[in-house]
């Protein structure tokens, strides 16, 4: 199952970034599995990597390499994460880069290892290495939709995003593909987003827009609040462009923003609406909030609520469980009489109770559609802060209930 | 569903606490749906409430009274919570205090409303008031397995614990009920718990029991993580055995406390076995920790993780995503070396990583069994915590997304 047509974008070739595709075999014979991401020497890269203290190795080497030196390549596999592996997943995922950097000529921290797959089994570390000239070779510029089904764990659908505009009278290029479905599935690390531009941009502007924009997207996504160990979002500038360096402080950084959050935006939101057993996407809303923090809280206690989500998967307008949820998000002194709470464009609630002019009727034609808006008005500031999720189906619990095969 | 086999016990009967019953039809004609709790004069009763800000009416209005009075009755009518109600909820709920105290000769503040049921819908005040004559006509002191079905919900079976033994030299009964089975069922509003005691106890030591063994019972279960608008636990002490008055200072406070706690924990137990589609009853025990609310951080955070819980449900011994709910249980400095995870008496995580002297065949082994234990030992502390909760199956979905009807 899964939310709304998802078909992939016509994608637009990004100069200054190749594509390679091979198959290791890591868990199906034959499956392409293995994705190298070719990056022309001047590129930068900035991501955003998993808040989870169990992180996987590729994770951490990434993050080390990155500090270090500018990327050349990113390598990529499925069907195996490479996560809760210990000193030994450390090895391996350096063994992988240094077999990339030695046939790629450039040096291992010039490489960014990343993995998804399952969680605790010892990566596969000579058949990705036996699959890297085959990848090396079929690098080019066009393949970007095979590269999103290449990353792939149990998605139903690949995911991918391109646009091209005119920024300051250059054109400006981007594409990105992300996957995800839930944080696990039958133990399945998960969530990978690469996202490319031929801009050029100062590297702590990159860095910016890749903390921001992550922030704003990838962070605010939710399927069941599981954070997964292998998380990581990654944004490069190839800087392949005709126009100039863009920097902090240059004109055009707000649009250039702009076109890269709907891009990430999108990405985000098809991995929600692919998210394990959905039938809602549902978005939910949260102003009037005294501080970021609290908004937040209030937006994820509703999204993780099992009563909310397994009301929405019911299309039924049951109110008091959204109320109820909002009123154990920790808000101390919250004034539950001042508040309000809007399903579409339906009033729920108003003065501590349902709304008068609410009725059955009206709530049910907004719960039976397929894309959800909750709005909560908490009416005590001017701080908003909008979270995405999915619904709690019979699907989720078969998916994850699921002995591993 | 429900885990164990959940009987009632025999009840002894508490001296200076009688029993009514009454059937207000109100949402099935017939149906035994009111419950009224005599206390002979001199009776204390402390509680702790829920900590939703949209808590109920009664909620509101018992802890008002609670502070005003001594008090003689306790009314409870399932069917309908009285939540989301607004203004006029705290009115209906004062109008059958008013009722019931008129008709007992008391005033309207020596009685305390709890309610549970549908939340958003008036209070029918008018079939409750009309109940009361039948039930206080009916009181007794030996009707606490009816009183038991009588605050029933959506449970799928009575919740009862009773206790005689020697404090001193003198003979103390505990008898308490208890009732709930998820937050909501289709939009109920659950918890209570009524723990009542012979024993005469000072009105302080009386609170911190009631908090303190709150604490460490009702408030460590968790089925969905949906705390209720009209959670409530009260602890009567009638006074009328034959010994003398506990004070906080008394050298009997110890054994009267674990006395009490054994009925506690038993009676929240029986709410986690009976579980909205509970197969498995879970205890999760975090170990070593540095500071109380990390332990809990880390406990709930397994225990509301729905991968974790559809696992359980499955009894997959997926291990993978315990250690990935402890990596994200928002610990910033967690060193995920020193930690260590057993199922039951078999170590999963060591070192980082899986154990090396775990096999599949010894995780499957404890994961086959109905009441499982997950032990955390975070080493790097010497705090403990323990939380219970159950899995996460079909039927939870089934249950929660059925159409109110």
């Amino acid at each position: 199952m899964a939310v709304g047509p998802g078909t992939l974008p016509e994608f637009f070739p990004v100069a200054g970034v190749r594509l390679g595709i091979a198959s290791a075999g890591i868990k199906k014979p034959g499956r392409k599995d293995v994705v190298v991401f070719e990056l022309a020497p001047g590129s930068r890269v900035a991501g955003l990597f998993t808040t989870n203290q169990f992180c996987a190795a590729p994770v951490t080497l990434s993050r080390r390499h990155l500090a270090e030196k500018a990327p050349r390549y990113l390598l990529i596999n499925t069907g195996n994460a490479n996560a809760g592996t210990g000193e030994r997943g450390m090895n391996d995922a350096l063994a992988c880069c240094e077999a990339l950097a030695q046939q790629a000529g450039v040096s291992a921290s010039e490489v960014l290892p990343f993995s998804t797959g399952v969680i605790g089994e010892p990566l596969p570390v000579q058949k990705i290495v036996s699959a890297l000239p085959d990848a090396l070779a079929s690098t080019a510029d066009n393949r970007w939709a095979e590269a999103a089904s290449g990353i792939m764990t149990t998605d139903t659908r690949p995911k991918g995003e391109s646009a091209k505009f005119d920024l300051g009278g250059y054109t400006v290029t981007i594409s990105g593909i992300s996957k995800g479905a839930g944080m696990i599935r039958p133990n399945m690390a998960t969530m990978l987003g690469f996202i490319a531009t031929d801009a050029r941009i100062a590297s702590d502007a990159l860095q910016t827009l890749a903390s921001e924009l992550g922030e704003q997207s990838f962070n605010r996504i939710t399927i069941d609040g599981d954070t997964s160990t292998n998380d990581a979002c990654m944004l490069i500038a190839s800087g392949q462009y005709d126009g100039p360096e863009i920097t902090l402080d240059s004109p055009h950084l707000p649009a250039l923003r702009d076109a890269l959050k709907k891009v990430y935006l999108d990405l985000a939101h098809a991995i929600v609406r692919d998210g394990e057993g959905a039938t809602k996407f549902v978005t939910i809303h949260v102003s009037g909030a005294a501080a970021q923090q609290e908004a937040l809280d209030v937006a994820y206690t509703v999204a993780h609520s099992p009563l909310v989500k397994t009301a929405l998967f019911a299309s039924d307008p049951n109110w008091g469980r959204i109320l109820a949820a909002v009123g154990r998000a920790g808000i101390a002194d919250l004034d539950v009489n001042a508040l309000e709470i809007h399903l579409g464009d339906v009033c729920l609630v108003r003065n501590g109770g349902r709304a008068e002019d609410y009725s059955e009727e009206r709530g049910q034609a907004v719960m039976d559609q397929e894309e959800i808006t909750i709005a909560i008005d908490l009416n005590r500031g001017d701080i908003s802060e909008t979270v995405w999720t999915c619904d709690f189906s019979h699907d989720y619990v078969t998916i994850n209930a699921d002995y591993r095969s």
